[in-house]
């Protein structure tokens, strides 16, 4: 058994997919879940997901071996505060947090002591669903998981949490906190603002209802993660602001150089973008 | 028999699907592809997509009681302009263009007489895969096609074409030039501008293999379309300029304010803009 209790606040569809996955590898002795909505909570257990369940933090923490956070970035402050006094000095604490530089403050405030038991993570999995009904076991199955250790991160803390992981098939890779978001901003935090921009300048327009109406099957696939959890993704605008700017000015760089080829009929400078990006997307994707 | 002869001018995924819908359908005495690759034209025939070819349009268009044009924009001014003369009176043409303005305009000045037989069409259907191997029969069924008939086009031409899309089960839809221009625009080629520009700004960052590498199912989904054929989408983007300009400037103002409200960590905004589009996705997309 490689934990014995695991503690897991916010059991939704992240938090309820590693659940899951950990219940089906047999690697976890209790799950208790924590969370604010007691039928929530409940829908988990009768799901099968979590063992038991408590709205107090602390108390939810208590005996824990490993406590997993899967709550909105801005959430995790409060958190850490919530649960410090009742942690041990033994338990791991982890996250699921889609930003690291902004939990790794916070956790370094709030969880005091505790802080080189803390490991920095997050799952490169999700889709545009959330909440414990949507969460499935496989969730995880042949995907990244980020761990961001600092300096003083206990080795034995980031090698359980490592060996969680990939309990649920995932591939657990190391990097910097600040090459996270980085990486992320590009590769996550700005489509999905370009998916929610683009819907929304749809949306504002007078004939919405057919031009949605009009829609095929790549405006479906582009605007799919505009389905997301509007608060989830205020957090990680508000937390990984200043890499998501950056990458925003690359890209809005990159689109006036678009506009202008066009504005100005220079066929070599649209087949060169569109050429670049095809081959780009072909060979990494 | 709905057409006793088809000639369908550019035997790709459009031109592909539609012999194939109407094969099935049991539409077609007998369909003739035109091209200018006689590979891809052998491949047409191995593959039972076609009866004959002839990569000369003008012997191809011969006899034919109805044309379609399947091909990149940029190629309709040329193709009219060599069937002309090869056409006979009762020789009904459409086309699969994406922009209606300018096939349009192309039609009038290169059809000559036989533009009240010209019917402007545009099915709404599509993958980011290209040429005849990719087709399938099914591609059309329970997809829009819009027709943009002119005050002079001939009424049992448009009734004809409206019947040929029928029979592959699409659902044939009328509306103007200008607003057909406008509407796809929004929903089709801003999104393509939107995710070429993406995966070319993230393709010119340094660490590029690294980044795509951590791109999720999200990212693989947002950037399906920058997979889509460059020429193809020059040709759109020459053709249909002033309306995605138009759009392209909506787009822009929305993104900037968003970005502003991430800037100055403006909570409410962020929240009302992802809302706002997370509520016009999920209601009518």
């Amino acid at each position: 058994m490689l934990i014995q209790r695991l503690t897991i606040i916010g059991v939704g569809l992240i938090g309820g997919s590693l659940a899951r996955a950990l219940k089906q590898a047999g690697a976890c002795g209790e799950i208790v879940g924590c969370g604010r909505n007691r039928s929530h909570l409940q829908q988990a257990i009768d799901l099968g997901v979590i063992d038991r369940y408590d709205t107090d933090p602390a108390n939810a923490v208590k005996n824990a071996d490993m406590v997993v956070l899967a709550v909105p970035l801005g959430t995790m402050a409060p958190m850490f505060a919530a649960i410090r006094e009742a942690l041990s000095s033994k338990t791991i604490i982890t996250d699921a947090g889609s930003a690291k530089a902004s939990v790794v403050a916070d956790a370094r405030q709030h969880l005091a002591q505790h802080f080189p038991r803390f490991v920095p993570g997050h799952p490169i999995a999700g889709t545009e669903k959330s909440g414990v009904a949507a969460s499935f076991a496989e969730l995880f199955e042949n995907h990244r998981v980020i761990l961001t250790p600092l300096e003083e991160t206990d080795s034995q803390a980031v090698s359980l949490v490592t060996q969680m992981w990939e309990k649920t098939g995932a591939n657990v890779v190391q990097m910097s906190v600040e090459h996270h978001d980085d990486v992320l901003a590009a590769t996550s935090h700005l489509p999905h603002l370009l998916a929610y921009s683009l819907v929304d300048t749809l949306a504002t327009m007078d004939d919405r209802t057919e031009i949605f109406g009009f829609a095929a099957g790549g405006f479906r696939d582009f605007t799919r993660i505009a389905s997301s959890d509007p608060r989830m993704w205020h957090d990680i605008c508000v937390a990984n602001r200043d890499a998501i700017i950056k990458v925003l000015e690359l890209f809005n760089d990159n689109l006036a150089q678009l506009a202008q080829a066009i504005s100005k009929g220079d066929s070599q400078e649209i087949e060169d973008i569109f050429t670049r990006a095809k081959t780009a997307r072909d060979q990494f994707v």
